[in-house]
């Protein structure tokens, strides 16, 4: 099966999340210090990325596409950490792919205005996770991974029919 | 003598120029290819990169720092490229300073307002070379290897000295 890494880019909280059909198998959460110099931090996160990608050989990663109405020092923290991701994926031959924000909540919750509590009891109740998983950032990286199974062209066919069937499942108990 | 690696970082035309003291050893500019994946443009010029920069292994690496002038397109390129470059330099722990398009032209041309034209002269003329180095973007990588080699506190005090020898003497010459 497809394993997909999900990451949610940002220079002081980086989520990650790797998902296997309808299985978390490692989800989580890397830190910068706001005080350090910013090379260390661009520099520690990307080497944890590429220790995480190193370990588990993901076929895909999948980032959601940054828009305009962020601030410009977010967005360059966020295209930091995405620039060094993809250079990482590059050198792996890991390919790349961006969803835009509508298109992960619509794929995790059915609709793309879905708000964040929404977006994450979906991550949870879809990967079977006992909890909720946060911050906000860790089920974002869940979310772009899921999307990315559902929606993308390179993970593989029958991981992407296990998470159809869970994604029915799970909107089921919903209502 | 340190040897100073300038950048100016983009993902269409990313300027390079090494520099140590009032010598020019290597410049040019990677490109990347617009119709190409994002992830093969970020990828393609970080390897590029570290190529040179494990061939040189420079003392220093020098940015200039984005402002929000720029449209968010073209600022999540720089930042892209140059989130790969300071993961490559963290990893080899070599230090990035950053500095103010205001700062850099006036280390070259004495003033910060100076014309694209006045840098790429300035340069041209500090560094001895027959012609003004273009496009822009390797003149403005010279420039800022040459404006770290006199306002950083990492470049040795030798290069430092001669680069203000050479400075003063070019800087007579325009009157």
């Amino acid at each position: 099966m497809a394993l997909v890494l999900g990451v949610d880019p940002g220079l002081t909280r980086c989520g990650y999340g790797l998902v296997a059909g309808s299985k978390a198998i490692e989800y989580g959460m890397f830190q910068s210090d706001k005080t350090d110099d910013p090379t260390k931090r661009v520099g520690k996160i990307a080497l944890e990325l590429e220790t995480l990608i190193t370990k588990h050989q993901p076929a895909l990663i999948a980032l959601e596409r940054v828009f305009a109405q962020s601030n410009l020092r977010s967005v360059m923290g966020v295209a930091q950490i995405s620039g060094a991701l993809m250079a990482i994926a590059f050198e792996r031959s890991i390919p790349v792919e961006f969803f835009t924000p509508s298109e992960v909540k619509a794929a995790v919750a059915g609709h793309g205005r879905a708000s964040k509590d929404q977006v994450g009891q979906m991550v949870g109740r879809l990967l079977g996770l006992k909890e909720v998983p946060k911050p906000a950032d860790v089920a974002d990286a869940l979310a772009v991974a899921l999307c990315a199974q559902n929606k993308s062209q390179i993970a593989s066919t029958p991981a992407k029919k296990k998470w159809v069937a869970a994604e029915k499942a799970a909107k089921q108990k919903l209502g």
